[in-house]
């Protein structure tokens, strides 16, 4: 069964699973095979993290269970609800705000939280899965729901699945969202050299 | 010329520029292509980011270029100077701190970065370079060397090259540190189901 594959257009060569990685809206409904979504946590599990901290922790829904999918997919703003319930998992991520080997405060706590999930984007596309995602997550709901300690505090949402063809969209909007072309910033706009706004020769 | 490799111990098959990925010390005092260097930064260009906003702009500082490389490198923690003065290339993060499209706070800025910095990490290991990130930055002397205008943070830096083989490290020391086997928490550690520090039946 295909998906809807949609590449980015980028100027220098880069690895097919950055290329191809982007964000669909339009779910088809189908879970995710345990042993592909062991490898997509495997990806994240070997991030790079200040102080090898590892500061993340996964609330993991399937589908497959309705109960669990419920409850988390309750803890996304609406809006992101009615697409993401079309995917086949849904990660709640939550991160450890200090350093375990001496208790102060992990700045790059959340920005690790980033990398691993990039880690895991990547991995997801390689495998034919899409991942998605997002900061529209109803925090204090999350912490309530999952009992959330303190010293730790819920980041972002990832839906994980596969993305839907015209065929199988389980609705046109969506479907329709998810044809629009992938942009970026040139290279020009945000890479500098000894100042700041100063574009480095390298990609002028 | 080989550099040093340092394989993961994946549990579950990975992609080879993710096992291979990791941050080395020892780095071999060559520079960094350019056309090895745009590939890495392209594949920045295309993370994913809240809203597509693309919050990262980055300083870069190759070697080649003595001024702008001790200025860069100045701007790290003195720790941090002693290892990376061998590396091929210097990125400083920076991000901004609202959407460019309604001006409120931008939550996920920092872990946008952490996203970019993730994709442009793989890439190089695909590449056959090695990059390591660090925290490890003098925020404040990053603002006042750059003239970063209110509205953005310095966030992190990262240090691109070819890690050291025993034969050609610039420190016997810094080898060392990179002989150590690289550890990380077991799945069940940090994927729960249901309820916080419960372990998802999937990685048990």
């Amino acid at each position: 069964m295909s998906t809807h594959i949609k590449h980015a257009t980028p100027d220098f060569a880069v690895l097919d699973a950055i290329a191809n990685r982007w964000s669909p809206y339009a779910y088809d409904g189908r879970g995710v095979e345990p042993a592909k979504l062991k490898q997509c946590l495997e990806a994240a599990r070997w991030s790079a993290s200040s102080y090898n901290e590892q500061p993340w922790s996964l609330i993991l829904a399937q589908r497959e269970n309705k109960a669990e999918w419920d409850k988390a997919l309750a803890c996304l703003l609406e809006a992101n609800q009615g697409w993401v319930k079309h995917a086949g998992v849904l990660i709640l991520t939550v991160a450890k705000k200090t350093f375990t080997y001496n208790g102060k405060p992990n700045r790059v706590a959340e920005h690790d939280i980033g990398l691993a999930m990039g880690n895991l984007s990547i991995q997801a596309t390689a495998l034919g899965l899409d991942a998605h995602q997002m900061a529209g997550v109803n925090l204090s709901v999350v912490r309530s729901t999952y009992n959330i300690p303190e010293g730790y505090d819920p980041v972002t949402a990832v839906a994980i699945g596969y993305a839907a063809t015209k065929a199988n969209a389980p609705d046109a909007e969506l479907y329709e969202r998810d044809t629009k072309p992938r942009t970026r910033k040139k290279l020009s706009e945000f890479v500098y050299a000894g100042s700041w706004g100063q574009t480095s020769p390298l990609v002028k």
